[in-house]
């Protein structure tokens, strides 16, 4: 119920007779759109009590409403705003532009506009092919559901601000040991900061590293939202090329040589959106380069815990990097796009400034949430859930591979990853990605990861496919839709 | 399990014995800290398998081990990296500092120190005082837990990414219906944008609109942490006395008049940190000037739906203001600490804009909380757990403002709200708010919220006293406690 009171002020100082005077500032509300279509207004003698009026004054001013068809008096329900109104003024939030203000340039959002959308809208495909995403429907649900119980029914006040004033420390803790058993980082928990996925820790160290005008290395192509990021924050790009064995170290080097280098971006582990892997040699090489040069490096690590073979390569994070390397990795990436949650690796002081700019952007995570992720680490769910998520996409990326060797053998260039969740698929320049995706999405199927094949990214003609989260069925019609998109 | 086989290279061109090779590396995992103590290795049959070796020549390599102290044979266990090791060299992350390229600047957030740390450390407190959060001990839990289990059980991937791309559409429709129901917005559901909390709101509508030297008016005092976003975005900020009216608005006439002004952040209800909610006089007058200058405002609502009475003032963004305000709310002020759900209210236009930074951020929500609160809202569970907290807010509040004028009285000055979630004491000149605090913390009480009794704040004199969340006893105890604490 509005505040009535407060919104109808009496003006006795007039000659406009009282009723008058309601009537006008009711249907001011309604114009205003404050008072909505189907509002039942307060009764006249409720009115009447809170403005110290007569009731018949009230019943007056009804009636004016009524008469003028804003109100209509519905029997054995009172006054009920018309769901037919007269003209409706424009209101603040309805038009479409801030135009009082928008000349100040306040909103320059732009050259972000064609790379954030997706190329052809989402919402009425059959099926969605992303980024590289887990499959939702292999979630433990019932394990997590009670694990947010649990959290839920043993939280306290006093613990959650102590643990959530920026992070839980139990999932600190639990994180601590799962990344020190698993990617051999010689972390204590001091070392760990629990952001919302590893989007929300790129943006804070990038945002504590760069300033205008820094020169930072990264991977070409390379994780455009990260990119974006950069050069938001004023960086300039300065792009290394990916071949087969991941990022040209050789290249590094002599730009390193010639330039003050701030930063560098990189993702030695499935690269985003190649999938390569760094080799040995040239991670050796990039270790030697971070010694020897005065930078700082982000290493982006969003997927290491899907591999379909033994013999992972270590995080070059767990080498000897003198703490110039911020580790950054992901929970989403295991618990599926409905959880976002991430964490840095870092020095001790590092963390300190990223907790400080966290809690400006954000304050803290969701406390409940953070002890749920700490309760499945704890009892091994994690792990066997990733486990079980692991075989299936193993087969998922057989099947999708040989599906699309067979299917667009002359279409499409690939290289079978060794583990994650998408592949990388570089069309040959006869067949124009964009057309493809255009006729496919005509057929239901639509792209909504990385794609590149439109402006100055054309060139480049590939797109990141999501096998993980599709079954086999879907593989088989996405292909062949696919197949069929690009017959000329 | 540690993937060995490309951790221990083995060099065929040395006259260096296999096994010492080995168990030269495996002294140098153990070292880096790659191999804590405990940790089982594979058996001498695994290990020689993975590296094609013989099996001698790991137990050869283990017997090195052995005998230097690194690992311990243990009968029906096998070899464990022991407990005792010898000297353990320098980790990456385990140094203070990230000295290499710390003296770039990389690294320059001391002057929030001061501030964004609790004046006492919080973990040895008996009962903590908090900025004015809500008590989560009256949360619906059963409900909470069934609404997110529903919202799990029902997840598609194809949904998630749909909603979830930004944020989660059915809270984005519930939330449109309460916010027009509650408080008279004008809004379509287009006109929302669901954030983390009303900071990532605060964060991103500045981030946005402040480009370095701009001119921005904010209260005097002001939500610090507001303060330190526009400042860190380099915005120039002009202060704006606060009474018991609220901002004066005459002095931001005056100011709108001499200066270009670009921005202005604004508390009109329970002010942040006074607590004055402003007069229907002031927010006229207020709405005149938004309209007449060219000024972006924030409206930050954090805590409008904790009323003690009827009759609350509807906000400034209910007005006529032509979409220059941007208003901000909570949910995490309703559905207490664990949770951080926040929204946006502003023209299409910018919300395309700031959706765009949000993905930069933080890509997007978590979709089963977001889908658990809408539940929440739509089957009304929202709005009594509102009613029942504020009933009880209500007598809480009585209580300690009757405490404290009866205990305190020649310390403290404050005028009790008409709602909210805490009390802004100002404590004498002659009661020096620091000595008084760090008594009552040796007693176990500490204050965690906003506290001005230092550094360039210490004129202030003045803390927050979150009554919301502290039960009858606490809060007699905490004022019994404070009194002690004040007497010379």
């Amino acid at each position: 119920m509005l505040p009535y009171k407060n919104l109808i002020l009496i003006n006795t100082d007039t000659t406009e007779p009282l009723y008058r005077q309601i009537a006008v500032q009711l249907i001011a509300l309604i114009q205003e759109g404050k008072l909505l279509p189907g509002t039942l207004l307060p009764s006249t003698r409720t009115l009447a009590f809170d403005l110290q009026l007569h009731r018949k004054t009230i019943t007056a001013a009804y009636d004016v409403l009524v008469s003028e068809d804003w109100v209509d008096n519905l029997p054995r329900k009172g006054y009920v705003v018309s769901s037919d109104l007269p003209l409706i003024k424009p209101r603040s939030y309805k038009k479409n532009k801030i135009s009082a203000f928008a000349h100040k340039g306040v909103i320059s959002f732009e050259p972000l506009d064609t790379i954030l959308n997706p190329v052809f809208p989402l919402d009425k495909s059959r099926i969605m092919i992303d980024d590289g995403f887990p499959d939702v429907s292999l979630l433990p649900v019932t394990t997590i559901a009670k694990q947010f119980k649990k959290a839920l029914d043993n939280v306290t006040y006093k613990a959650i601000l102590r643990h959530g004033m920026w992070e839980n420390s139990n999932l600190s803790v639990a994180l601590s040991t799962f990344l020190k058993q698993t990617r051999g980082l010689d972390i204590g928990v001091e070392n760990i900061f629990i952001t919302r996925g590893a989007q929300m820790a790129i943006y804070i160290a990038a945002s504590l590293i760069i300033k205008p005008g820094d020169k930072v290395i990264v991977s070409d192509p390379s994780y455009f939202i990260a990119d974006l990021v950069f050069e938001r924050l004023g960086a300039e790009l300065i792009r290394v090329p990916v071949d087969s064995e991941g990022m040209c170290t050789q290249s590094i080097e002599e730009i390193l040589q010639k330039n003050e280098v701030k930063m560098m971006y990189i993702i030695p582990h499935h690269h985003h959106p190649t999938t390569v892997t760094m080799s040995v040699e040239r991670r050796q090489h990039m270790l030697k380069l971070i010694k020897a040069y005065d930078i700082a490096v982000i290493e982006d690590d969003y997927d290491y815990d899907f591999q379909f073979k033994y013999d992972p390569y270590l995080p070059l994070a767990s080498g000897d990097h003198g703490g110039k390397i911020i580790y950054i990795g992901s929970l989403t990436k295991v618990l599926g796009t409905p959880f976002r949650l991430g964490y840095m690796v870092a020095t001790t002081d590092f963390l300190d400034a990223a907790r400080k700019l966290r809690r400006l952007i954000d304050i803290r995570g969701d406390a409940i949430i953070e002890e749920a992720a700490a309760g499945l680490i704890n009892n091994g769910d994690l792990t066997r859930h990733i486990q079980r998520s692991n075989r299936l996409y193993a087969q998922r990326c057989d099947m999708a591979s040989e599906l699309i060797s067979k299917e667009l053998t002359d279409v499409v260039n690939f290289t079978k990853p060794t583990g994650g969740m998408a592949l990388w698929l570089t069309f040959n320049p006869e067949f124009k990605l964009y057309d493809i995706l255009k006729k496919a999405h005509k057929d239901g199927i639509v792209l909504s990861g990385t794609v590149y094949c439109t402006g100055k990214n054309a060139h480049l003609n590939s797109c990141r496919f999501g096998f993980a989260s599709l079954n086999e069925k879907q593989l088989i019609e996405v292909i062949e839709v696919l197949k069929k998109a690009s017959e000329k």
